[in-house]
């Protein structure tokens, strides 16, 4: 058999959705092509979440890979073989859509590392609302070795490092380990490999016991008001928080916190 | 004596200004509401920070809280009082103008943190411009827990850390300790408990010392720089330090410099 | 000989450029006048990044001192000797597009700092795209202490470093060591002072190796996307993605990879 059709065998599962106890997990599953974004592979990761998207059965997501590389960005030998400039220019809009589909997304997304994360693949960390990783991963963007500046991955690192950070990795392309990751804000924390899928479980069953109409109320918020100035930024969240408040689940947590027992949310 | 009443009495001194060497120290004041910044107290904040705007006596501001809450942020009790929307529009708006006129006093304001900062407590904190905490303090924005997301606080919690630990904060509901406050970069330092007066009355004295002229109009200018693209933010602060120089405290203050001796500020 | 003299026969060689392969090194080499920037030395960068901005035989920029302070910022002397408003404008807007003129240039440029750095000595060090320093090097915008506010410094401390930390050098006026400044983000490594030399060179020799092609490509994008939204940045660098990919050196390097040899680039 063939690597090209063990590829294509493989790309049928390259991308596993489950779904258990409100937490959706994808998981990339290629380890023999380095969980790289094939326009296939992106794809299908699009499909997930635009179908994760109003879905009722998760209320959180965690974004997660098999094999030793989280995920090698691209597909270099894809991209090779495209030789129209606007075929080149919708795979990276395809990319971008994808990688803004995880900020959009009503549902918080934890990227859950145990590997290497390299170009495409740190800014799916990047994009991520939150990141763990084992202690033994690493991250890099290494475009500039390869004559292809990460100038795309480059938009999500930027939006989470300080610039002298991100120069680094962009220039550089040499790993950052976990450690420096969570430094310098790439990733939340860098922990044991043997307590990875704890903590990432421990934070989404947290995540999925909240009221998810609050959820999604604060992470669009969140995203809509960062790069508002200050008064303006207020005035939007005031009449956010004041639409939060005339809402049951609002009402039904806070006199639960008064009365001292656990709310019961309407679960929208 | 009911509760209520108690409150009502205690609410009379709920916050407490005094001004020594030039220094104004405004001090929450109730610790059996646990510092809540209910209507009124945030109106007697938002009268005490307009009193000082254009105040000779203070050079420089400490705010600082009696008990083991710092703040607890709103008060519930009374939030879920309100049953108009306008109302409830309306209280965020006093709470975002106060945050606010922190921001726009003409002076530094210093958060000086012994204890538990919550909701609107740690977006006291992040809206201070500066902030030294006991190393047992701790930090919040727990409105997620009680289907009320820190919407209003995040706008000053994200302007202070990066996306992925506001994000950690903001939908996790814990508590971040000292340490991992000052790492992120919501507060300046963590310091011990026995530390903590000296640390702040340091920094405030240092301050105080200065020229008033020249620190009101640096800290204006920080904050209206800093959203600005970089050739903007030149041409705007290239006027405000060629204005700064021909203040007569500038002029002072470089000659003093220069013939190696103090300074002798106007103290306008 | 009197010092005045003696200031003036050092401005001659007051800033050393050299190029050795593909390196340029831009030197402060008046260590007897603390490398203030002087109207003299500020125009003797501006002529050497000017000239480096298009040159062939550079790739990558050092920027070092001689001496115990890599630079003291602003020259006092010559600051109080001007009495027009328009004069001291004119100043602060030469010293502001020089330090535009490194985020502009097409070439990455690496602060090595081996000593003090004030106030626009600071700026200096914010202003290029990597920093290291070593152990022993200390940062400050002191103008406070004058009564002149680091208004200018600001711009690029704040572009680097949180709100807060920004804030405590600037109203404190008071030195940070380089541990300190790798920690807020100002820099991005301190080092052993008998390592400086070597960490430096290695990056320097690293980036040069690239495409510069790739990497003004990438530099560029970097600045101009980091103040857009987040839709427009990512539409913006899909096209810049895009663009790269048609170039020669990207698909050199890209072949090369796959071929596991090394790039040939045309060195454009």
């Amino acid at each position: 058999m063939s690597e090209r059709i063990k590829e294509e065998m493989l790309d049928e599962d390259a991308v596993v959705l489950t779904i258990s106890n409100k937490i959706a997990t994808i998981q990339l599953n290629n380890p023999a092509a380095r969980n790289a974004l094939s326009t296939g592979v992106m794809a299908s990761i699009q499909e997930i979440l635009d179908r994760l998207h109003d879905s009722k059965d998760a209320h959180v997501v965690i974004l997660e890979a098999v094999g030793p590389v989280f995920c090698s960005g691209h597909n270099l030998k894809e991209i090779v073989g495209i030789d129209r400039e606007a075929a080149m220019l919708a795979l990276f809009e395809q990319c971008s859509n994808m990688m803004q589909s995880i900020v959009n997304l009503p549902k918080p997304v934890i990227a859950k590392v145990n590997g290497m994360a390299t170009a495409a693949g740190t800014q799916l960390v990047a994009s991520c609302d939150l990141a763990f990783a084992s202690s033994t991963s690493k991250f890099a963007t290494p475009g500039v070795n390869l004559g292809l500046f990460c100038s795309t991955p480059m938009v999500a690192l930027s939006r989470n490092v300080s610039p002298k950070h991100a120069m680094e990795m962009l220039l550089g392309g040499e790993f950052a380990d976990a450690e420096q990751a969570a430094r310098i804000g790439l990733i939340n924390h860098a922990v044991a490999e043997e307590d990875l899928d704890r903590t990432v479980q421990d934070f989404a069953t947290r995540i999925a016991s909240k009221s998810p109409l609050t959820v999604r109320t604060g992470k669009a918020a969140f995203y809509n008001q960062l790069t508002m100035p200050l008064d303006d930024a207020y005035a939007y969240t005031s009449r956010v928080m004041s639409e939060n408040m005339q809402t049951l689940d609002a009402q039904e947590g806070i006199n639960a916190f008064l009365e001292k027992r656990d709310p019961k949310w309407r679960g929208e």
